[in-house]
């Protein structure tokens, strides 16, 4: 069952000790079939060295375990709130990556400062508002997905696929398992880059819109022209 | 004579340069046989690629050597005052493990900012105050011991099990010598990430409490939800 | 045709990953024939890990594709530009290499801080200006090139071989692809021991000319007496 | 000749490499044959991974080749000054390893700040005066070497064996250069703990006297007892 699907997720929760993103086992990866409803998790608390593909539990978008031995990650139901809301999205990875926590610590939202960003952000990468009481101690990881779609309101996540969950980490998304992934190495150069933008000029502001268009359209979109596909 | 612990301590010790918490030989860890009242430790000054399990030394908690051809540790001493006085301690471990050992020369404790520590250390990482000329001259590795004692006075070592010693480093402690260097590298990385979120944001104070309690809780204690076995 | 360049600019592109200059897909290594006005560069968004000699691509000074399957990296309007405006130069490499691209965001030329500024770059090195609306819209790869030629009217490129694209990121170049590369790996430390440096002193001026001159001096031009082949 | 001063030469340079200290070529280790009055170093300007027992030179105190095909480090008349100043001094070091380059370059000495400097570093590391036109434009390597000594004038090289180079980089030395080697990389440990303290705490003044004299003498001198050879 979902055999391709879950082989995608296994390979990219793999990626996340591959790339640096992740101190024992602090991150998790899913991808979701759209047809079927069925998304593919990592279990919780389960080394990535240790992994194999029939770890993986299958849930649906209620978060009713479909197939699997283990339980689920414990941020199953962030996931699904996210899957819910946001259509597009076919893979979602949470990390705490050092330097996007850093900055999601800090309460501060990353602003575009330079093309690395614009290339893959099409503006800055906001923070969540901070939980209340309510919100933490009932469902807290459903409520933490509902606090990452309230602060998407205004903004396209296909756009923006990175946000910092305000005194916790990142969760990052793309089309796919893989492309979450390299979103959230992305996001984690930018991050260390934007502090120590930061720490060379404090008073900087954003880039220059133009110039955030030009990158951020030059790779995405009807006139995209980097790479070899278009 | 305690093998399997000497196992344990040898692949705990081993684990300090994996992990990237030593330069050279500046760390050890050990780890206690309640029932013996026996301590296996790291024997002073031996590089960890030449370490095998014969090097370790058994001590009794006065510190009286019972097996072994090498000097334990010179920090031994501080390892016995904390078995002696933290009963449910299995496993301590001592590095200067870089960004912990620059708050202890900062002499500042580490705030909870984030759920990274609070998934670990159920609130601030003390840091305890300077020692005096006399506890310095007489005794100072027991003396080191019993000012991290007193700095628990108010504490439960097992919420909170790593202190900063001031000018000093770090000392960590777990169940068993493998959750101690657990600890110890959670530590490197929630102190790393607090640097830069001060970096980030200086006037930062302390994470919401309700935040701390439902991550230290979903990990720790009877209502515990994280991982495959609870 | 070009096959003894070819390897070279392909060895180059490699040496990006191998200095860890390089996420992903985000840097480009091109070289030029002189004599046939011909340049060779690296295909637009293939992995590095991929890259094999006949994926470069061959194209003439005004960006004609002469031999090559795959469409040139997006950046060969701004090589072609230096290449033109610059004839001492042999190779070209463009990267977000994290902590040059940190000074290039926050808009600061790095000063020459010590001497290891000083063994590869005769003086600090510029950032350009913002670049406009127009040059933006317009030909933005071949302006980017010209707004760098521009910074370099008052300098020697042979002497200050890299620049700091305002916003963006750095490009760098050498007598040959090899020490184009090889410069970029300087860059990047120079940059990282600046930014360290300022936190350490903000107030630092420039270091003294008069050992500037002579570190620079010890090896370029007639009187070098570093290294075996003077 | 010097077999055995070369084979540890050379295994003193390759682990530059292995530990981090360099970049290219940027460093090089002598060592001495205090009752030959012969000197073995690097050659000038030689990859690390290219170099062999037979590229070593010889020279004698003076700076006359007595052995060697190839040209010695051009920092050669620096090691010969400290040789002849510091008579318990059997090998050195220079590097420009990042952290503590950031403090040369800064024109700061780093205090000593915890017990990590303080068992190696019997107080502070200086820096040396800003060296004249004269010095430089004379003899610079040479003078180099003399402001050193300078520097040194009320201090024991043998309790400090680091100085940081004013607006350059570090030298470093020991009984043999094994050991230089050693409190190299001590050294930049110690630099990078030290930026790291201050980020943390600005006004954090030197560590108490008393736990410097312990931490020092516990490693040195007559009442030595750390390790196992004492």
């Amino acid at each position: 069952m979902l055999e391709r699907l879950k082989q995608e997720v296994l390979e990219a929760n793999l990626d996340l000790p591959k790339y640096g993103l992740v101190t024992f086992t602090w991150g998790n990866v899913s991808g979701i079939d759209r047809d079927r409803g069925l998304v593919v998790i990592k279990p919780s608390g389960v080394p990535y060295e240790k992994l194999k593909l029939d770890d993986l539990v299958v849930v649906d978008l209620e978060g009713n375990k479909v197939e699997g031995e283990l339980k689920p990650s414990s941020d199953t139901p962030t996931h699904l709130v996210l899957y819910k809301a946001f259509p597009k999205v076919g893979g979602i990875v949470h990390t705490h990556s050092p330097w996007a926590t850093s900055w999601a610590q800090a309460g501060r939202p990353i602003p575009a400062l330079g093309t690395t960003h614009a290339d893959y952000f099409y503006g800055e990468i906001p923070v969540t508002r901070a939980m209340t009481r309510e919100e933490i101690e009932n469902g807290y990881e459903r409520e933490t997905g509902n606090v990452i779609v309230e602060t998407f309101k205004e903004l396209d996540p296909t756009q923006v696929p990175s946000v910092l969950v305000n005194s916790h980490a990142p969760f990052n998304w793309g089309k796919d398992p893989h492309e979450a992934v390299h979103n959230a190495v992305v996001l984690e150069e930018v991050a260390k880059m934007a502090l120590h933008t930061f720490a060379l000029n404090p008073g900087i502001g954003p880039m220059d819109q133009t110039l955030l268009d030009k990158h951020f359209l030059r790779k995405h979109g009807a006139s995209a022209y980097y790479g070899q596909t278009k």
